[in-house]
């Protein structure tokens, strides 16, 4: 393996993680940085079919953990297929989301568990945590408020996505806990201009670095 | 649960175990026992989902890892849909395969190491391992020579496929060995009516004593 880094970027709903990740990236590939930024599924036509299943609307009766386990899959052929290949090649790997929204998607806001989740996603990415994660903090509050915005009123569904959505806010409290070595916590409630601005700082040290 | 069994055939390719399950399940339903045999995808729209992307000739690319998780996704479904429903209602269920087909053909035939596939078995499954194994066993030529049968040579692929046929064999003979307490062995060398007559009786024992 090169010294290419592996960084992920990480955030509940509202974080303005994927427009951040997609504005830092720009900037570092103008700036002549070797990096992509990748999502699961990443371009992979497998990766991409077993995406389908799992969103697919029809799927009502879909339990939790298929869902995990194909989250798992489709995170494993993403990595085989995009991640590796590129680090390989000495090119940086950014990707929006990775572990630890299964980590807390799944593990929390479904209420598997984080260590049953972490397990399956261990045995789907054999050692290839990411080197370090940009972490977009907002309190939950403000989380809900962007999510929110343009809503006038909670229906039944949207109550359960409060719900929801606040197991998956606590779980990435704990997972931030339990990997404080690998995160960098940026103040995500600031405006996109300066959440990119303190992305990119941090990204850019960590590639200068490599 | 109800004392309702959960009873899985296992065996190498060539063993007669579809063939044998069905005859066994036949006879059973028609003196009066509550049994059903299923397989997976078992009519599950989820798990025939995944499945087709499993089997999709044009997914060459799959990896190993990948096709294990989706078979413990399909298997979960299968499970939570039609096994777990049908033993709460007191129905015996006979799966033709289950885990000990994951465990050899992905753990060992695919060369991933059968404790690494039990570990997102375990996550698929909670606990719900069959109560017993009627395992049709064969020695490898005898397997080989039956699924060799009307073909005239060896091409590449079928020499791919020997070796597979084989650490697959052996895969069975250790999950055999970890697993003896719940496995019944019959002798698969001998003729499909002999076969079915000690599936039978020992799948009859089984519902007896329940």
């Amino acid at each position: 393996m090169s010294g290419a880094k592996f960084i992920t970027f990480e955030g509940p709903d509202g974080s303005g993680k994927t427009t951040v990740s997609v504005k830092v990236t720009e900037r570092l590939i103008k700036e002549g940085y070797s990096v992509i930024l990748t999502r699961e599924p990443g371009g992979s036509a497998i990766a991409e079919q077993i995406r389908n299943v799992i969103l697919d609307p029809e799927n009502t009766a879909m339990d939790e953990r298929t869902e995990a386990l194909l989250y798992a899959a489709s995170r494993r052929q993403h990595l085989v297929e995009k991640v590796l290949p590129a680090l390989e090649q000495g090119v940086h790997v950014i990707s929006d989301r990775f572990v630890d929204s299964s980590l807390a998607y799944q593990g929390c806001g479904r209420h598997i568990g984080i260590d049953p989740v972490m397990s399956i996603n261990q045995f789907a990415i054999e050692g290839h945590m990411p080197d370090y994660t940009i972490f977009l903090d907002i309190d939950a509050e403000t989380g809900l408020e962007r999510i929110q915005k343009g809503r006038t009123y909670l229906d039944r569904l949207d109550q359960e996505k409060l719900s929801f959505h606040m197991d998956v806010w606590n779980g990435y409290r704990e997972i931030i806990e339990r990997y404080k070595d690998r995160m960098i916590l940026i103040d995500a409630s600031k405006s996109v201009e300066e959440v990119t601005e303190a992305a990119y700082l941090a990204v850019k040290q960590i590639l200068d670095e490599a």
